[in-house]
């Protein structure tokens, strides 16, 4: 009778380890996890760098074996410590996790040479991995709160800049034709978002005086209206910024906080505040 | 002597139908003249890509005459809806809701191959039928106050840089001259523009070290200027961001005014506000 | 005995019309001017265009013929109107309306086809007529304000700038060297400044990796501090935008202004205000 | 016994002239050095300058050594002058000293062909020495303060950039691959960076639909949160811009502080202010 409970208590205790960063425990796992995803990525990239992949194929070839070996462990462990698997393995990362571990199993069983260009393309998932790193940013700063305040002026902005995109693009469609790189309307509006946004490729660039003239509105345009979203943003932050003008003092008799800074009396039961 | 009336209260029903979206039916109007508007413009931009028309011209033709008619029935309900018709025809969308229905008409009756390519250009004239999505963005918004609050010095910053682009570029072709790409002064004036807002499309670059030294300075005032803008619309957005903590009551004893939004009690005498 | 005076009256309206705006005579010619100078300029323009110039040569021509006897006139009458001509004529827009006005007259008297090649390039300083325009912004206006008031810290910030280019130039010479494009040193500053500026020409473009990390870190750089520029301005104007906890009321007693917005005393005398 | 003590006030004077700037002569020295280091900064880069080496080689190798002679002399100066030679010997500043004033010595007793270049290339690192600039702009100012107060919130906007860039590169690495220049993920990544701050060399850009399409997004992403750290910064300079207007007063009688720096009665009850 003393098994399962003591079962249940090891599930608990990696539980904790996995999924918990408070005991020592489970930040050493996070650390580790972290090193192991840098190194995942790190090898990813080297493996693309067709020059790196010819010299040191075989140990790109060990390293990947050993990052896998990790990441099956750690995929069993999560799986065997979570009271509800089936709520891991088909959360978001649980499918990242299992995507990205499985292709170098089946290329290892089923050495065909079709196969393995695909298998590779999805062994690239795993930079997905990478947003992990994500929840140490800590999604609670004031830099999310702004962005998130600012959600709906923004959105109305990107939806303003594109209705503008799609419109300057149709007429430089119209302007410049296919002569001059103009080829069809989606490339133009490409075009244009790339001049609005000052990114300027130059593969494509118009070549009459008249789409020149448009462009240089476009881009003047866009160079102006980078000042909307700083400006949301900007007045945003300046609101999450503490207050000055109210003080930390709570009232003594209702206990109510959030005063005036200049108070002296409470604004919600008239007693006086301690000075 | 009743049918009249019903005529008119039938006319008047349409007119609250299209041309406002208080009523259910309003509202279902404007969705569907949205995903028609959408489709539309789809259906333009897919045109000008020639692999896929030369793939699904037939279906694209099919699309267009299902677009056409139903704009061209969306044009017939406006006229005969509103009470002076030509108010709507000759509105800027009443002409280009007729621009942009008429083409494929003329191209039905008319099928001379020389027309058509000016008609197919009208076509993407359906391109600024998208500026109707715009009022969906509600024009009283925050966004819209701060922009129009700071116009007048919008408008000096760009006459400004207007002035600089026009100094600049002319002082550029004196430079590099017609051998490194300024073969004339507008041309000069377009790059200038194209390095003062940062976009750098590099189809035209300076090659001698002294227009090298110039294109430094303009791209660092480019540069610095970029936060005059965002300077005006972040102390305009500031300006206009209602206080939504204090209300606009005054004490009924003391006068003092400023009080918090849910303050019950005066927060300088104590006495009680007015509800 | 009239006559001096007479003619010292007539020479005292020519300098009211001429160099101040407040008349009716002195804003008419206050627009004809404007109108001249920017029909100069566009001419400068156009004649810079060869095709143009090919084609309407006689019309330019004589169009140039014009303004410059225009411009004869205006730069006599400032001459004979002003008390000490010297200190108009050695001015900067002196100088430059005599310059600008001159090549004309030599090209025909001396009709040498070398020295007609420089004499077109002096033409071109017409262009800084265009200053002119500049004193209707209106010097006094807010933005000019913040920007003086933040001169020293953009210059700081400037200084940075340079520093940092010259510094991140040196590198990528190091790293890259000639064969990639960055053959000297001061073509590596100038390359990081159009990178840190993130206009990005694209004409050098570094092609080592290490290159490329540098280069990765400079846009970086360049792109999270163009937030200080930014900063500075919106502070500045910040402060400069009439501050709201001031109201416009003056004290009945000692006429004192720029009251706090809830004061009920005179902060200077202790005299009650009007409410 | 007098001679060490003259010594020791001698070294001191030294000290007091090279480290410090309190004295006038100090102050010379300052003055000297820093002409010196643009001296020798604008020498590094038109040696760089190929024809400009050509013509003026012998100009140029004079120049570097009469530099190299002042600046042995300071090195010598500042090893002699300093109680702990060590402590200036191995310091950042110390190291840059020696290795950028030793190469023109080397050469000249081993005159070896081969070790020059890498010698040459040592030379550079006197680029470093503009740094002793840096401490001209004097770190306690505003912005220091501003910029060193949004240190962690610019960390995690940064970090952020990153994993999105690497993300994109990767996902644009798997769309357009080696053929449109996406030869591996970092250069992909890169590449990604480059487009993200808005800088847009064009040595590489998408041409499939689909990679137009992910980098218009990656285009607006970046054009948009510019706006971040903007506002971070513009935030923080509103916060260290101490408010000029108001003094630390309170009144004696009721207490209300926040005065206007040159009140002398107390706008909420008129009672005279403390001096």
């Amino acid at each position: 009778m003393n098994n399962p409970t003591k079962k249940f208590s090891w599930k608990h205790k990696l539980h904790e380890i996995i999924y918990e960063a408070d005991t020592p425990e489970g930040k050493l796992f996070d650390v580790i996890l972290l090193i192991a995803i840098i190194a995942s990525i790190i090898l990813v990239m080297l493996e693309s760098v067709e020059s790196i992949d010819n010299k040191y194929h075989d140990a790109l070839y060990v390293g990947e074996w050993i990052i896998t070996i990790l990441f099956s462990i750690e995929y069993i462990l999560r799986v065997i410590s979570i009271k509800k698997p089936t709520r891991y393995i088909f959360s978001f990362y649980g499918i990242i996790d299992f995507l990205s571990t499985i292709p170098i199993y089946i290329s290892f069983f089923f050495a065909g040479s079709q196969g393995l260009v695909a298998l590779r393309a999805l062994r690239l998932l795993r930079i997905f991995r990478i947003l992990k790193l994500a929840r140490y940013i800590g999604a609670s700063n004031k830099l999310m709160l702004a962005l998130r305040a600012s959600k709906a002026k923004i959105a109305v902005f990107l939806f303003f800049v594109l209705i503008v995109c799609i419109i300057l693009g149709t007429v430089m469609y119209m302007i410049e034709g296919a002569e001059n790189g103009f080829t069809n309307i989606p490339k133009s509006i490409y075009w244009a978002i790339v001049t609005l946004t000052t990114v300027g490729f130059g593969d494509i660039a118009p070549q009459t005086p008249l789409g020149q003239l448009i462009a240089s509105v476009i881009m003047i345009l866009g160079y102006s209206i980078i000042a909307i979203p700083t400006g949301i943003v900007s007045a945003e932050m300046n609101k999450t910024t503490p207050d000055h003008d109210h003080n930390t003092q709570s009232c003594p008799n209702c206990l109510k906080s959030n005063h005036k800074e200049k108070a002296t009396f409470c604004y919600n039961c008239g007693s006086i505040l301690n000075p």
